[in-house]
């Protein structure tokens, strides 16, 4: 029997824990879809609102650096996921980041015209490639093929190849460094999305030779509901390539306001419009606070985590109908582990209900994230504690728990 | 000789001024740019990160409604704007959704392939409509005139004509309904950007039969630095058109996953991204305390500050270089005051330096915005008093004034 208390003894993350707001009584394993309060985060957002916001009003774009927020938090961000510090912008969201990369990679060869992907990939992704390829249809097309299909569709007509490194629904780890590699070799630049993995764990996106990359800000970094999102553009691409959505605030000079688009040198032209100034501030303090921990203690714990919880789901629920959709094997997942099961809705349903709270993904899987910074072993041992319960009773079989909501 | 202090006490506006944060000794006239901190936002963005996000976490999409926030909100601002509820919808910067909207409008006629604006318009609007085109150059055109051309450049070739209601420069309005009626007889559609006019006058879209619209959350809707923009389309476009930038919260099942792209019905699949939940508290608190207030009474105040500016600025600086930018007829002007002067830049330093607040436009505009729920009659007062004083004394004509800032 596995002691649990000894595991979070020994946790050299344990001390992080008590940075978060996790609510009495609840075990969170949601952090893959909206990260935990860091306290931290409440008075640096009333500071914003009442003083720089209050008090110094439009002078804060120059006084508290408003301007350079997008710059100083994606430098940040590089440290996370192997990029140099002018490599990485901080706004606006993951699509919209997608979109900027798929319409500025175009740009690198214009004689190819398709923009692949992989089916089952993270909707918005694959839903933006099909947004850009309406704009010109003649000239562009997206592609979407099955997940063990990509290398032999990398042909000469590809322009880019989009892909999630940590997919959403298994948690299962793309080979970013074989992929980008077969893409080159063929090339075709590669477009990371990193949501589900930065933060979690370790990215080299320029020991990959990676091309481009986006990744979401209220997930694993903790920058609450819809913060902005980041992007990453190599440095060899910075100045080729400018993205579509050339807003004033990736001019050269957008001070001057001239009737022309001349893009910024650099990562600066990948801005669109004005920065959510309370959504940067609120993502930094998620991102400090990552930056304090080490990433191999996260990988470590995020890894003994998921793979306990494999476990005492088989030694508990073996009856109960759960087939594993992450691999078993932890170098190849995420920091989630995802089950399968035909009332997969109305299970989640009865584990919140219960104050277990992770996620149901159409059509049959519950989800379940870790976050290392504030999950425990207990969380775990007290996650399938309280799965076995629900299904031991049969508790989950109402229609109250059937009835979906607007968001699952 | 003018007598403010009766100006102010028969105002039917005055009591909204202790509704805001104003900081002591300040005269701001900048509320164009940054509205001022409604005092009510800083509880309720409390709320939202301690107990919408900190306590309820995920579960805050359903039970705190963030799901619906962007709808909610855009179906107020509607009510500021001569929309139905149905028509507008929150989200992204007013640069992204002017994209939305230029490669919806794309979508009416095909054969059409002319992006127009003017030149001088606020230079996202046709930086985006640059990028837009540059995805498709072989099919799309941007293409600008001068203001007073605009007219004749209504050709069969044009896709869409983009233009601002009330110029960010000299404030001057453009008269929309006979715009839109201009450019429908040729079968044109019109965007109008109203960043510098919604919450400042009466605007009245479907008065004037208009087709799409933008507009800025942080200006006089008062949502908080770089708060989330707007999006209006007509009822008769919404289901014939989608937005190039087509992410998952604007499908029709986004919480189904599928692998293809399916546009929601109505308003809602001009969604793109995960909303931006702090800036959507914020500004629909801003947007609340607008809806509190008449906006005839708005428009008139806003009307009167400005004819009070310029009679004193005339009366005061005569001697002193400035040239009125804006109309001086009220009724051709939005809530600003812009005058031309050679050393604008110096001039405005000295007046921040000294607590009146407005902004400088290159190449050579001083502007004075003017919010009516929060500006005093005595505010316009003290600024043109400390404006004579600088002028008088030359102070403005220094090295440290004249150095320009990030962000002017």
């Amino acid at each position: 029997m596995t002691d649990i208390a000894a595991l979070d003894a020994a946790d050299p993350l344990a001390g992080f824990r008590d940075r978060f707001e996790i609510p009495d009584g609840l075990v969170y394993l949601d952090g893959n879809s909206l990260g935990c309060l860091p306290k931290a985060t409440k008075a640096r957002l009333a500071d914003v609102v009442e003083r720089e916001w209050g008090q110094d009003l439009i002078r804060s774009w120059n006084t508290n650096d408003w301007i350079n927020a997008p710059r100083r938090i994606g430098a940040k961000i590089a440290r996370l996921i192997g990029a140099h510090d002018d490599e990485v912008i901080v706004g606006d969201t993951t699509s919209i980041n997608v979109f900027k990369c798929l319409s500025a990679s175009l740009q690198l060869d214009s004689s190819r015209v398709v923009l692949l992907s992989e089916t089952g990939n993270f909707p918005t992704d694959v839903y933006m490639m099909e947004g850009l390829a309406a704009i010109a249809p003649d000239r562009i097309s997206p592609r979407l093929v099955e997940p063990e299909r990509i290398h032999e569709a990398l042909d000469d007509d590809v322009a880019v190849l989009l892909l999630t490194q940590t997919n959403y629904r298994s948690g299962r780890i793309r080979d970013m460094k074989a992929i980008t590699e077969a893409a080159h070799a063929r090339g075709i630049p590669v477009i990371w999305d990193l949501s589900h993995s930065c933060g979690a764990l370790p990215v080299d996106l320029n020991g990959c030779n990676a091309d481009f990359a986006v990744g979401c800000g209220y997930k694993y970094l903790n920058g609450g509901p819809g913060a902005p999102a980041f992007t990453f553009v190599a440095r060899r691409h910075q100045d080729s390539v400018f993205p579509a959505l050339s807003g004033w605030l990736g001019h050269k000079v957008p001070f001057e306001f001239t009737d022309d688009y001349q893009p910024a040198p650099g990562i600066d032209r990948f801005q669109c419009g004005t920065p959510g100034i309370l959504g940067c501030a609120a993502l930094e303090v998620g991102v400090d606070l990552l930056l304090e921990a080490d990433m191999s203690d996260i990988r470590r714990k995020s890894s003994a985590l998921g793979d306990l919880f494999i476990a005492l789901v088989h030694e508990h629920c073996a009856d109960h109908g759960f087939k594993l959709a992450s691999p078993g094997n932890a170098d190849e997942r995420g920091s989630q582990v995802s089950f399968h099961h035909p009332e997969g809705y109305a299970i989640m349903q009865a584990l919140i209900a219960r104050g277990v709270i992770g996620d149901f993904r159409a059509p049959d899987i519950l989800r379940f994230g870790f976050a290392p910074l504030y999950n425990s072993y207990a969380d775990v041992e007290q996650a399938v504690a309280t799965l076995t319960e629900i299904m031991e009773t049969g508790s989950w079989d109402t229609e109250e728990f059937k009835q979906k909501a607007a968001v699952t």
